[in-house]
Formats: C-alpha cells, structure tokens, sequence
C-alpha cells in the first residue's frame, strides 16, 4: 500500500483555504489518490463538538492557558481517530488548520514554550509533509471572511473579532514559521483569483511530494 | 490580610465529598473564614462549559490524552478565573476534586508522565496546602453514587459506568498519592457516618492548617 501523505493549508481568516482544499482534492483524485479533506479545529466528533466551544462566543472567553489546550485537546483527537489511521490506509490527509495555527492565533497570547511542549507531547511526529500558508494583505481576507459570514455560518467568527493588529501578527507569525522552516512549508500569494491560488499549490504538491500521475499507477 | 489556603477533597465515585465540604465550609464560616467552595472539573464558566464534554456520554467518548488535556483545560480556566484570585484575596478556597483526580481517573489511559508534564504546565506552584483523600470500599461507594444519581444529575455519570476493575484502581491510585506526599495529603476513612468523617476531617485540617479561633481573630 502507498505510504499516505500528510498536507496542512493554513493562513489568516478569509485566505480561501476551504476552497484551495477543495481544488487540492479533486486533482489529487482526479490522479487516482485517497484523499481524506479534513479540519481543525475538529475533523474528529469530539473534536467537532470542541471546536463550538472555540470559534464562537465571546474574544476573551478563554484564559490563553485554556484556549491552547482546548485546541490540542481537540488536536489529540482528531490525531487518533482522523488523521492518523487515514495515513496508515495510505490515504492522502488535507487539513485546514493544523498546529501551526496554535502557534499563530495562540503563541501571542500563552508564549510559544508552552505550545512546543504540547506540540510535542500531543502530535509528536506526525507533522505535515507540506504545509501551505496562504499569504495576503489582513484587510482583504479580513473583507472575504466577513462577506462569507453575512452568509450560514455567521456564529463562527470569534476569531475574526479580534481586530486588526491581532491579525498583522497573526500573518507575521505565519511567514516566520515558513521562515523556520522552509523545508516543510510554501508561501502561497493568496490574494490573486482563486484559479491562479489553485495553480500555484499544485505546482508546489508537484515539486514536493510527487503525486501519482494517473488513477492507474498505483 | 491573612493568606487564602487552598484545600482540596478526593477520592471516587459517592465518597460524600460535597456533604464534607459543605460540613467544613460551614465550621470554618463560623470561625470567620471567607470560604469559597469549588469543584471540578468546573468552578468557572468556560471549565463547566468543558465539564459538560467529560461528565455526560458514552465512556470511550474521549481518547485518553484528549480526555487528560480536557481536564487541565477546564482546570486553567478554574484556577485562572476562580482559585488563584479567591486565594489572593485571603479566602479559604475548598475544591471537589483537583489534578490528584486526573492523575488517578486519566493516568490510568494516558500514563503518569503526560499528566504530570501538563501539572507542570498548568497548575505550576498553585498546590493545595491539604488534599484530603475520601476512602471507602469501591462497592460502598458506587451503591451511594447509583442512589444519588436516580436523582436529578442522573445524566452525570460517565465516571461511573466505567466498571467495578477501574474504579478499584482509582482507589489504590489515590492511596498511591497520599503515601507519595504525606505532607500534603491525609486519608480519611469515608466509610463511616457523615458525622463521623466530619469530625476526623475537622481534626486534620485543626492539626495542619490552624484555621482562625474564632470571628474575632482576623
């Protein structure tokens, strides 16, 4: 069986991400992949059922200490029940959202040692192969995000609430991690049309992780 | 003003721990102590939002390190939010449970090293002064938990229905912690009537924390 591999998408409120996942997919199946699209935080249903707690309510419901660990609680379960058994049937797993996005959103509020310690205690190897961090300017996706929420999902903005500045760091935060490590992760400008967006992460996927070539090769 | 004491009740499932605490919380009320009585997992807004997730559904709902990581989430909110600033302000804080819990319900899942990386993490130097560790029969315990519980939180009980073989583990973790840390913990024999445990509660916490004499004297 094909070893699975392992793609996180992350970046700021309104980068496009759930529609980037989806092209992701359909190409990856299009060539024949498993692919399991998935999210965080939840993609697990304790996760899920976490995640209410986290995306809604009030910005300053959660002490910084307890917001972390709600997000890698969620992490813990959806690492076990999701993400790594799609791995071991050698599926390839995208998530929207990953660890890196506890280090952003959360890192400024509880410090990065503290979320180190429980990345490793809580996802230990089992990092991206890729992660692709879709880069653009805090007002345009701050302006998507809000257009996207007038519409169903609207209960889902506690993030987003948390005004400008929090966002420049939030996008600061992320070009410093694909700055650490440049191995693991791409930069994608994510402020072009969602087409150009879509040519771009597939190019990268390619030079990267080689993917299979037809439905047939594997 | 005088320093707050932090004291905490353990022990499992229909030890009288509330009826305890309720019995010395009144006894150190009389003798002018600001008392605030407490309990997990809970004791804040958001931790009993989180002790909803724990308490209610089917046993294996949690995968183990998500389920310990749970805990200490709500536990960072109830000692952010609840202990740490009764305590600054010279009350006597009395917990219904606290980490000693999680060491004896979740280690059993998770092992000994997570939880206690996360103590570390989480509850730092904010130790109880006195844990008193409610011993009785499992069976005992149980029968009184099953009688209660056709009560009114009859849907609290998840802890519970976890079976008579992790429930006498439970027991002998506990009495692990308090021969661990004698200086910190004293066993006291919950078998008996309420009065009876009231009384040797009572003398413990005369011995090793020298509450007020009176409402006069602070």
């Amino acid at each position: 069986m094909a070893e699975g591999r392992f793609i996180t998408l992350e970046g700021g409120e309104g980068a496009g991400k759930s529609t980037q996942i989806q092209r992701l997919a359909e190409r990856l199946r299009e060539r024949g992949a498993t692919v399991c699209v998935t999210r965080e935080p939840g993609g697990a249903p304790g996760a899920e059922a976490i995640r209410q707690l986290l995306v809604t309510g009030e910005t300053t419901r959660w002490s910084p200490k307890s917001e972390a660990l709600l997000h890698f609680a969620a992490r813990a379960e959806h690492l076990e029940r999701t993400i790594r058994p799609a791995l071991a049937r050698g599926e390839w797993v995208i998530s929207d959202r990953f660890t890196d996005s506890t280090i952003a959103y959360q890192g400024q509020g509880v410090g990065l040692e503290f979320i180190n310690q429980l990345k490793a205690l809580v996802v230990g190897d089992t990092m991206p192969a890729l992660t692709l961090i879709l880069d653009l300017p805090v007002e345009t996706g701050l302006a998507r995000a809000r257009q996207r929420h007038s519409g169903e999902d609207s209960a889902e903005d506690r993030y987003e609430r948390m005004g400008t500045e929090f966002h420049e760091r939030l996008r600061q935060a992320f070009l410093n991690i694909a700055k650490n490590e440049p191995e693991r992760c791409a930069v994608i400008d994510a402020s072009g049309d969602p087409a150009a967006v879509a040519t771009a992460i597939w190019q990268t996927v390619e030079q990267r992780l080689t993917p299979p070539l037809s439905r047939n090769c594997h």
